[in-house]
Protein backbone atom coordinates (compact mmCIF):
# COMPACT_ATOMS: atom_id res chain seq x y z
CA UNK A 1 0.00 0.00 0.00
CA UNK A 2 1.73 3.63 -0.81
CA UNK A 3 1.88 5.94 1.59
CA UNK A 4 2.67 9.39 1.56
CA UNK A 5 3.59 11.97 3.89
CA UNK A 6 1.35 14.99 3.68
CA UNK A 7 2.84 18.48 4.72
CA UNK A 8 0.56 21.18 5.58
CA UNK A 9 2.52 24.50 6.00
CA UNK A 10 0.83 27.06 7.33
CA UNK A 11 0.91 30.72 6.14
CA UNK A 12 4.33 32.78 6.83
CA UNK A 13 4.11 36.18 7.28
CA UNK A 14 5.85 36.62 3.52
CA UNK A 15 4.56 33.91 1.48
CA UNK A 16 6.77 34.15 -1.29
CA UNK A 17 10.23 34.54 0.88
CA UNK A 18 8.90 31.36 2.38
CA UNK A 19 8.65 29.57 -1.27
CA UNK A 20 11.95 30.87 -2.40
CA UNK A 21 12.96 29.53 0.57
CA UNK A 22 11.84 26.18 0.02
CA UNK A 23 11.87 25.91 -3.58
CA UNK A 24 15.72 27.05 -3.19
CA UNK A 25 16.61 24.88 -0.09
CA UNK A 26 14.26 23.03 1.22
CA UNK A 27 12.73 21.25 -1.77
CA UNK A 28 16.27 19.86 -2.77
CA UNK A 29 16.89 17.90 0.49
CA UNK A 30 13.65 16.37 0.17
CA UNK A 31 14.43 15.15 -3.42
CA UNK A 32 17.74 13.81 -2.01
CA UNK A 33 16.10 11.52 0.18
CA UNK A 34 16.51 7.34 -0.27
CA UNK A 35 13.35 5.80 -1.59
CA UNK A 36 10.98 9.00 -2.78
CA UNK A 37 8.97 7.96 -5.57
CA UNK A 38 7.20 11.47 -6.66
CA UNK A 39 6.89 14.67 -4.38
CA UNK A 40 3.69 16.72 -5.32
CA UNK A 41 4.36 20.51 -3.84
CA UNK A 42 0.83 23.24 -4.31
CA UNK A 43 0.22 26.13 -3.12
CA UNK A 44 -3.55 27.22 -1.59
CA UNK A 45 -5.07 29.76 -4.14
CA UNK A 46 -8.73 29.92 -2.08
CA UNK A 47 -10.74 28.41 0.51
CA UNK A 48 -13.34 26.21 -1.00
CA UNK A 49 -15.79 26.66 1.81
CA UNK A 50 -15.52 30.08 2.77
CA UNK A 51 -13.74 29.35 5.80
CA UNK A 52 -9.99 30.77 6.45
CA UNK A 53 -7.20 30.12 4.42
CA UNK A 54 -5.70 28.14 7.29
CA UNK A 55 -2.53 26.56 5.08
CA UNK A 56 -0.19 28.31 2.54
CA UNK A 57 1.34 25.12 0.97
CA UNK A 58 0.31 21.28 0.59
CA UNK A 59 3.47 18.87 0.02
CA UNK A 60 3.17 15.10 -0.79
CA UNK A 61 6.14 12.77 -0.86
CA UNK A 62 4.98 9.07 -2.10
CA UNK A 63 6.94 5.83 -0.69
CA UNK A 64 6.42 2.46 -1.40
CA UNK A 65 4.98 1.60 2.05
CA UNK A 66 5.71 2.08 5.50
CA UNK A 67 8.98 0.34 5.58
CA UNK A 68 10.29 2.94 2.85
CA UNK A 69 8.98 5.81 4.92
CA UNK A 70 10.43 4.44 8.04
CA UNK A 71 13.84 3.59 5.97
CA UNK A 72 13.70 7.50 4.86
CA UNK A 73 13.25 8.86 8.44
CA UNK A 74 16.47 6.98 9.59
CA UNK A 75 18.22 8.33 6.73
CA UNK A 76 21.13 11.14 6.79
CA UNK A 77 19.20 12.80 4.27
CA UNK A 78 15.79 12.26 5.73
CA UNK A 79 17.27 13.58 9.19
CA UNK A 80 18.67 16.98 7.22
CA UNK A 81 15.56 17.62 5.99
CA UNK A 82 13.25 17.51 9.21
CA UNK A 83 16.10 19.37 10.39
CA UNK A 84 15.65 21.68 7.79
CA UNK A 85 11.54 21.37 8.16
CA UNK A 86 11.68 22.40 11.52
CA UNK A 87 13.61 25.74 10.22
CA UNK A 88 11.22 26.80 7.71
CA UNK A 89 7.61 25.29 8.70
CA UNK A 90 5.30 28.48 10.25
CA UNK A 91 4.38 27.20 14.01
CA UNK A 92 0.93 24.77 13.78
CA UNK A 93 2.18 23.30 10.45
CA UNK A 94 1.80 19.50 10.30
CA UNK A 95 3.43 16.60 8.87
CA UNK A 96 0.96 13.63 8.36
CA UNK A 97 0.98 9.96 7.36
CA UNK A 98 -1.50 8.82 5.22
CA UNK A 99 -2.38 5.21 3.54
CA UNK A 100 -3.40 6.18 -0.53
CA UNK A 101 -6.30 3.79 -1.13
CA UNK A 102 -6.49 1.10 -3.80
CA UNK B 1 -2.12 24.66 -14.19
CA UNK B 2 -3.63 22.18 -13.00
CA UNK B 3 -5.86 22.76 -9.84
CA UNK B 4 -7.15 20.43 -6.97
CA UNK B 5 -9.79 20.53 -4.46
CA UNK B 6 -8.27 19.36 -0.82
CA UNK B 7 -11.12 18.16 1.60
CA UNK B 8 -9.12 17.24 5.12
CA UNK B 9 -12.11 15.38 6.97
CA UNK B 10 -11.61 15.27 10.68
CA UNK B 11 -11.97 12.41 12.76
CA UNK B 12 -15.40 10.94 13.01
CA UNK B 13 -16.84 8.97 16.32
CA UNK B 14 -16.69 6.00 14.42
CA UNK B 15 -14.00 6.03 11.43
CA UNK B 16 -15.04 2.63 10.28
CA UNK B 17 -19.06 3.79 9.52
CA UNK B 18 -17.48 6.90 8.68
CA UNK B 19 -15.83 5.17 5.37
CA UNK B 20 -18.75 2.91 4.74
CA UNK B 21 -21.00 5.92 4.33
CA UNK B 22 -17.85 7.30 2.37
CA UNK B 23 -17.11 5.27 -0.10
CA UNK B 24 -20.77 3.55 -0.46
CA UNK B 25 -22.64 6.81 -1.06
CA UNK B 26 -20.30 10.13 -1.67
CA UNK B 27 -17.39 9.15 -3.32
CA UNK B 28 -19.70 7.84 -6.20
CA UNK B 29 -21.35 11.24 -6.26
CA UNK B 30 -17.86 12.46 -6.53
CA UNK B 31 -17.07 10.22 -9.27
CA UNK B 32 -20.09 11.51 -11.08
CA UNK B 33 -18.36 15.48 -11.63
CA UNK B 34 -17.73 16.44 -15.16
CA UNK B 35 -14.78 17.58 -15.40
CA UNK B 36 -12.98 15.18 -12.49
CA UNK B 37 -9.84 13.97 -13.61
CA UNK B 38 -8.67 11.74 -11.02
CA UNK B 39 -9.81 11.59 -7.34
CA UNK B 40 -7.25 10.29 -4.68
CA UNK B 41 -8.42 8.65 -1.21
CA UNK B 42 -6.30 8.55 1.51
CA UNK B 43 -6.65 7.70 5.16
CA UNK B 44 -4.22 9.20 7.84
CA UNK B 45 -2.65 6.69 10.12
CA UNK B 46 -0.13 8.71 12.11
CA UNK B 47 0.68 12.40 12.61
CA UNK B 48 4.41 12.13 11.64
CA UNK B 49 5.39 14.95 13.79
CA UNK B 50 4.15 13.51 17.16
CA UNK B 51 0.93 16.04 17.43
CA UNK B 52 -2.48 15.05 17.65
CA UNK B 53 -4.02 12.94 14.52
CA UNK B 54 -6.45 15.93 13.67
CA UNK B 55 -7.58 14.65 11.06
CA UNK B 56 -9.20 11.30 9.51
CA UNK B 57 -8.65 11.33 5.57
CA UNK B 58 -7.29 13.34 2.85
CA UNK B 59 -9.21 13.69 -0.73
CA UNK B 60 -7.75 15.23 -3.03
CA UNK B 61 -9.85 15.99 -6.50
CA UNK B 62 -7.99 16.99 -9.75
CA UNK B 63 -8.96 18.91 -12.19
CA UNK B 64 -7.93 20.52 -15.41
CA UNK B 65 -7.87 24.06 -14.32
CA UNK B 66 -9.57 27.01 -12.22
CA UNK B 67 -12.15 27.11 -15.10
CA UNK B 68 -13.07 23.37 -15.13
CA UNK B 69 -13.41 23.62 -11.38
CA UNK B 70 -15.81 26.17 -11.52
CA UNK B 71 -17.67 24.58 -14.00
CA UNK B 72 -17.99 21.23 -12.02
CA UNK B 73 -19.08 23.75 -8.90
CA UNK B 74 -21.56 24.97 -10.95
CA UNK B 75 -22.69 21.42 -12.01
CA UNK B 76 -25.65 19.86 -10.36
CA UNK B 77 -23.28 16.76 -9.80
CA UNK B 78 -21.50 19.53 -7.91
CA UNK B 79 -24.47 21.06 -6.40
CA UNK B 80 -25.55 17.05 -4.84
CA UNK B 81 -21.93 16.61 -3.71
CA UNK B 82 -21.31 19.51 -2.11
CA UNK B 83 -24.73 19.24 -0.18
CA UNK B 84 -23.87 15.78 0.72
CA UNK B 85 -20.24 16.82 1.92
CA UNK B 86 -22.45 19.18 4.54
CA UNK B 87 -23.76 16.24 5.69
CA UNK B 88 -20.95 13.44 6.20
CA UNK B 89 -18.26 16.20 6.79
CA UNK B 90 -17.57 16.40 11.05
CA UNK B 91 -16.74 19.62 12.11
CA UNK B 92 -13.84 21.04 11.34
CA UNK B 93 -13.37 19.62 7.96
CA UNK B 94 -11.86 21.46 5.33
CA UNK B 95 -12.19 21.88 2.03
CA UNK B 96 -9.56 24.28 0.48
CA UNK B 97 -8.35 24.77 -2.94
CA UNK B 98 -4.61 24.27 -4.78
CA UNK B 99 -2.62 25.20 -7.44
CA UNK B 100 -0.36 22.59 -8.28
CA UNK B 101 3.61 23.73 -9.30
CA UNK B 102 4.41 22.45 -12.56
Amino acid sequence: MTIKLVVLYTRPDDPDAFDRLYFGTHLPLVKSIPGLQRAETSRFVAAGDGGEQTYHRVVELYFADQAALDAAYASDQGKATAASYQQIAPPGSRMLIAAIDD
